[in-house]
Parts: C-alpha cells; structure tokens; sequence
C-alpha cells in the first residue's frame, strides 16, 4: 500500500483533520497522481455539513496533478505527465450509458471520487484533499499545456458541468444564453457559452456582479428584481444554466426561456415542483445533467485550452481549507477555491 | 344578430339546457359555420364541472362544419366549404409569438373558442356545442376532402396536441415513442407517431387495451406494473406522450426515457413535482405544450389527410350530450364522443 496524506471530515464540522491514510497499490491500469491542486466545490461542503449522513469522507473531486508511477498495462500516460481529474474514476463500462460514452450516467452508478465504492476492492474512496489519487488511466484526462494547473482544476467538475448542457442545446453563434448564479459554476457557463459564440447574460438579484459580468464576457446583466427589465426578456433565452442551489421559483425563469427553448436546473435543488402550464405557454424544456462522460470531459479541456479558459480561483495552501469552505458557505469567493496540496510533503 | 341553438351548462353538472342564444352579424373578415360535429374534450367536462369557476358557458373547441355566410373582405372560403375550428378564435397578431406562427401561445393570451373573450366586443365566447359558429376566418382551416366530418373533429384539439410534441421532438423513423393513457388524446398520439415512421409502445397498468394499441398502430403494449419489463425498458423511448390527467409520479417515466429524450406531460395536471435526480441521470428534458399554432394546426391537417388519420369515434346526436359526458367521466369511450348537431335545426 501507499502511504499518503489528505483532509479529512470526521465530525460535521468544517474543520477538517489532517490524516495519513493509504492508496491502494496500483493495479495493472491504474495510474498514480501526485496531486498539486484541488478546487474547492459546494458539494463538499454539502457533504462535510453531513447532508447524505456519510460520516467520515475525504473530499475533493476537481483536481489536476503529476503523473509518478503507472502499471504494467497503462498505455495513455507516463511518469511526469500532467492529468486532470474529476467527479467519476471507473463505470461499470458495459450498460448503454457507458457504451454512449455517458459513464456519468451508468446504470450501475459510476464510481465517485471520493464517497463511492470502488468496484474491486470495495473500499470507500478517498478525495483529492490529499497528496496522492491512484485510478485507472481510463478516467484521468491529459491536461493540456497552456492551462494553469490550478486554474484548470475548477473545470473538472464545474466546467464540465456547465459544458454538457451548453453541448446538448447546441449553444453556438446566435443564441442567447442566460446563467442564473454567478458562481464556481455560473461564472464558468458565462466563459464557456461566450467562447461558443453565444450572447450571455447573467440573471441577478443584486447589480454588483454587473461589472465582473461584462468582464467574464457575458454582454450584460438582468436584474431579476427588475419588473421592468423581466418583461422585457420574456421568451428571450434559448438556454438558462440555472446554477442556484438553494430551492427557488422556477416561473420567473421559465418566463424568460423562448420557444422551445431549455431551462436546465443545474444547482441541483433535490426535488422542485414546475407549474405545467409555465411549460405549455412556448413548449419549454425543463433538463438537468450532471458533470459528463468521457468523451465530453476530453472534449471540454481541448476547447479550453484553444480558447484559452480557465477558472477564476482563489488559491490556497491546504492547511487553509477551513477558510475556503467557511467562506465559500457565505458565498465570498470569486470563484472558486483551489487547495495548493504541496504543504503536505 | 344571428339567432342559433346550443347546449349550455348551468348548474356545474352534465345535464347541459339546450337554450337559443344570438351569434354576431358577422364583421369584414368573419365567416359563418354551420357546426356540423363537434368532439367531446376532457377539458369541456372539467368545466363544465366547474373546475375553473365559469359558471355558465356553452363548450365546445374541435368541430368541424360549414361555411354559410362569408364577411365581405374574406378571401380564403366561399359558403358550402367544409372547415375545422379548434381551441382558439383569435390573437393579438402582433407579439412574437404570433409573429412565429404560435398564436397558441399568444402573449395577449389567445381567444379561446369558448369561455374566451372576444377581443372586439367583449362578449364572452360560446362552444361549438352549438348548431352555429362566427368567426375570423384566419382561424379556421378548410377540412380536406377525404377526411370524415365527425371523425376529423377531434384532429382539432387532441390531434394538434399529439402532433405539436411530436414535430418538436424531431419524431421520424428510427426513433422510439411511448404514450402513456389510451384515450382521446393518446390513441392519436398513436396514430400520429407511428405514421411519422416511429416505433411506438403504448404505456398502460392493465393488458386490456393492447388489441388496440396494436390495431391503432403500435408494435406493443408495455405493462407498467410490471416490474421486469419496467427494468428492460429503461432509457427506450425517445419521447413519451404522457396524457394522463390525473396527478401521478414522472418518475417511473422519466425513468423509461432516453438519455436526451423528452418526457412531454400533456394531460394537464396542473402543478407536478420532479425529482431533479430524474432528469439528471441521462439529461433528460421535461416538456409540455397547448394545441397548436395555424401553421401547424394546417400541416397536421394536410399530414393526416395524406395518411388516412382521423380519430376513433363514438358519433352521438347533440341531444345526447349528457350520456356521452357522463361516459367520459368514467373512461366509457372508445376513443372520443363527438356531437352531430344537426338535431339543433
């Protein structure tokens, strides 16, 4: 076994512990990562606050790093390679979903990065708030030159996330798009949905994000709470990322979707409840994804590095990560944590 | 005033008076319709019970007839052409969704066929259970020979509702689609799809309708209650026509739908909740739609003129009305009433 060391959740609380734990020794196709940065997502906070009753975890399922050791069948990397990593590490690779290139989406539930069950062995898997990941080549993504390591972290899983629905309404030149919640996500969804060639918005409560706004690209801000300016962009939307976690009225939204157009609920309140009838007045489409397969994944990165995307990050060393989830739960960050995982040597 | 006869409710029961009451002098634009059959929707039964507070009102919204007198600045029908009339009359014409050929979906709210507002004088406008029908003539549709009178009635408000998510959806051959509810919508949803060259299953909790289903056209009956072939559908169907009106779980179907497939919920329940987790796991997309605008509403005509479609139908002298909607009510039909009014003259 491999001796490493990471944060670890063991009572509920933000303060993680410091833990030496193991990896497992590598099999045939695994690949060893050195881990160098790790973005901060509000699902680990989530799930440290104990929202799925887990108890102990080790997070972090966005993170780029160094290749140190690969096995014997590995054929897509060698030692010192940069990888990237994200939300999944194996798929059972035999259901419709894997053979669409959808792991994201196995029917026999793709294996977590951290919090899941490894297929093998059965272990619990430990996240990337930690030295050392050891996974198979197969979901480890050659992370292309020309993107920061710890930039290009946050696009691993709040990329990816924002990229799918943006792929699957065929955003390009021409379309309007809106993000609602300029966050980890949203703030990417504006980079991504302008680089494609779309015309973004971003839907706000508050003007102050109007500044950062027009800088992110997006060409300009709709205040929600605006009577005025909501009327005004009824049926506007061709694609709203909707990327607000907390439970909301879905009716504003749907107001502002065109014809036949998509509101994709992506801040992933569990359970909403949608008037029909907000559906029926111009055919709107109500859709949700989560993070992407393989395929999309590899697809995402080339695109960033041509356009030259990456997240906006605070960067810190790990030993600080109290502060980044303490402040990422009152929503001060622009925009993304990234844990700098070289003061665990 | 034109003096005609029809069938009013006034009590919020089935036993509709038949009263005489005056249709308009028929302004430039305006024909006159001698109502020759009219269909008997869920949705006259609904309020006519009173569901939305009318009190009373005379239904009626797919009918077929013909034309009897024509305004002097009509240009598309001279008296003795057949036509159909559906569930609206009117719009304002100008907002962007009339200008797309989606006067369903009319910003100024569309003018309904009965229980409407008239958007000239104000007046309350009167179904088409009813010997005589005046209105603009841009909202009627010449029926195309071939077609039955009494059998293309209900093309009019369940055939556009069928045929609306249909086109949405892109349906054609290759593609898979279930309906879900066998009744007047969905046994021309049937019909429809499987004339579009689409595969269709017929979703149901008991085996007795697969005769039908098969006889209207589709390759199979999909036993909802069974888990096993529940289990084998998963992830099938491109599009589900969900039609039934009750309140009821999206899940199990949301969960038979494709990865990118749409879940189209038709039968109006008015406020349903949904598990985001459902449309996540395969990015499905939830939809519904109302009727359809003229452009479509004249495609659909000519579709099932040139493929044979009309609906199943029981045809019931007007006199009647009371026994068909009490059937209704109890699921008593094969596949839709529709009204022969010529016993009003």
């Amino acid at each position: 076994m491999r001796l490493t060391t990471g944060w670890q959740n063991t009572d509920g609380t933000t303060a993680l512990e410091r833990v030496q734990f193991e990896r497992r020794d590598l099999r045939d196709d695994d690949i060893a990562v050195r881990v160098d940065h790790c973005g901060v997502c509000h699902s680990d906070l989530h799930r440290i606050l104990g929202a799925l009753g887990e108890g102990t975890l080790i997070p972090g399922h966005e993170f780029t790093g160094t290749v140190t050791a690969v096995g014997p069948a590995v054929s897509s990397f060698v030692p010192g390679e940069k990888v990237a990593v994200g939300t999944l590490v194996d798929s059972c690779g035999a259901c419709p979903m894997c053979l669409a290139g959808q792991e994201n989406y196995c029917y026999e539930r793709p294996t977590s990065t951290y919090g899941g069950v490894d297929r093998i062995d059965g272990t619990t898997t430990k996240g990337g708030y930690s030295r050392e990941y050891v996974l198979r080549e197969g979901f480890a993504y050659r992370l292309p030159d020309g993107l920061d390591s710890a930039a290009a972290a946050p696009l691993m899983c709040a990329g990816i996330t924002m990229w799918e629905p943006l792929r699957a309404a065929g955003i390009g030149p021409g379309r309007q798009v809106a993000v609602a919640g300029l966050g980890g996500l949203g703030h990417l969804g504006v980079k991504l949905a302008t680089a494609l060639g779309a015309e973004v918005t971003v839907l706000s409560r508050t003007p102050d994000k109007a500044e950062d706004a027009l800088a992110l690209g997006a060409s300009g801000l709709l205040l929600t709470t605006d009577d005025q300016q909501m009327d005004e962009a009824r049926g506007r939307f061709d694609l709203i990322l909707d990327t607000i976690s907390a439970a909301h009225d879905l009716s504003p939204l749907l107001r502002l979707t065109a014809l036949d157009g998509t509101l994709a609920v992506l801040g992933y309140p569990f359970e909403t409840s949608v008037k029909i009838m907000d559906l029926v007045q111009g055919r709107k489409k109500l859709t949700s994804s989560g993070t992407g397969g393989r395929r999309q994944t590899a697809e995402m990165l080339a695109f960033c590095a041509e356009h030259g995307i990456t997240a906006d990050v605070e960067v810190l060393p790990s030993a600080r990560v109290q502060e980044a989830l303490d402040r990422l739960a009152k929503g001060d960050v622009r925009y993304r944590f990234v844990l700098d995982l070289s003061d665990l040597d």
